[in-house]
C-alpha cells in the first residue's frame, strides 16, 4: 500500500481536533504524533498522569493504549472515505513495569487482521470488527504495559 | 467479620485525599462514595468523562473500574493497619453497552478470593496478588462494562 503523506496528515488533523474535543482526553493530555503506515504514535504527559506512587496511573495508561487503538481504526476510516463510529468491545491489559517519564504509546494492527477486510466487511454488512495492539513504552523503550483491544464500527447512515 | 463504620469511613476519607491528590482521578471527577463491607461504590460525572459519540469514554470506564478495584484493595489494607503500595498488574474488560449519563461504578473481590489469605500473604513475604472484580452500570442498573483485575500489594519497608 502506497501511503499518501499529506493525506494522512490531513487524516491526522481531523482525528487530532475530535480528540481534543472529548474532555477525558484533554484532560489527560493525550496527543497524536504521527502515523508511519503501520504504527501510530501517541504521548502524554506524565504530571497529568500520574499516581500516588509518582509512575503513570493505570487507569491512564489502559485509556492511553484503548485510544490509541481507537484513533488507529478511526485513521484508517477517515483514509478509507468510510463513515462510521468507533466503540471497544474488549480488551486485555497486561501491565510489566512502571512508567516514570513522559507516556509514549503506539497502536498497530493485530495478526493475521487485515484492513481491506475489515473496510469491506463495514461497506457490506454496514458493521465490523477488528483487532488491535498497543504498548506503553518506559524510557528504556520496552514495553511497560500491553494491550490487545477488538473495536467494532458501525457505519453512518 | 464485623465493620468499624467509624473505623471504615476514616479510611475512605483518607483514600478519598489520595485520589484528589492523582491528577487524572481528579480530572476525571472520579469520587469515592460508600463501602457496605463487599462492594465499594464509586461514580464520576459524564461531562468530564464524554466521548465523541456524546457517551461515556472507554478509556474513562477502564479507568474508572480499575481505579475502583485498586481503591477497594487500598482500603482493606487501610483496615488492617498494613502498609503497601497498591499497583494493577493485569485486566479483561467488556464493554457491554453506552453509559450516557452519570458513571456508577462498583467494586468487590472476585469468587474464590480472600482478603484474610491476602493480608497474610503481605505480612509473611511482604507481597501479595488479588482478583477483583468491578463494573460500570448505565441507566437501567445493569452492567455497561465489567472488568475483571489482578493487584498486587507490596509491603512498604
Amino acid at each position: 500500500m502506497t501511503l499518501d503523506l499529506s493525506q494522512v496528515e490531513a487524516a491526522l488533523q481531523e482525528l487530532r481536533a475530535v480528540a481534543e474535543a472529548m474532555p477525558p482526553v484533554a484532560a489527560m493530555g493525550f496527543r497524536i504524533d504521527h502515523y508511519d503506515g503501520l504504527t501510530l504514535d501517541m504521548h502524554a504527559p506524565l504530571d497529568a498522569n500520574v499516581n500516588d506512587k509518582g509512575t503513570a496511573f493505570g487507569g491512564s495508561m489502559t485509556s492511553l493504549m484503548t485510544f490509541s487503538g481507537w484513533s488507529l481504526v478511526m485513521l484508517q476510516l477517515r483514509l478509507a472515505g468510510a463513515q462510521a463510529d468507533v466503540f471497544v468491545a474488549d480488551s486485555e491489559v497486561r501491565y510489566r513495569s512502571p512508567v516514570i517519564a513522559e507516556l509514549r504509546a503506539q497502536a498497530w494492527l493485530a495478526p493475521e487482521q487485515s484492513w481491506g477486510t475489515f473496510l469491506a466487511t463495514l461497506a457490506e454488512r454496514g458493521r465490523a470488527r477488528i483487532q488491535m495492539q498497543a504498548h506503553v513504552l518506559n524510557t528504556e523503550g520496552t514495553p511497560a504495559a500491553t494491550l490487545s483491544g477488538r473495536y467494532v464500527a458501525i457505519a453512518k447512515r
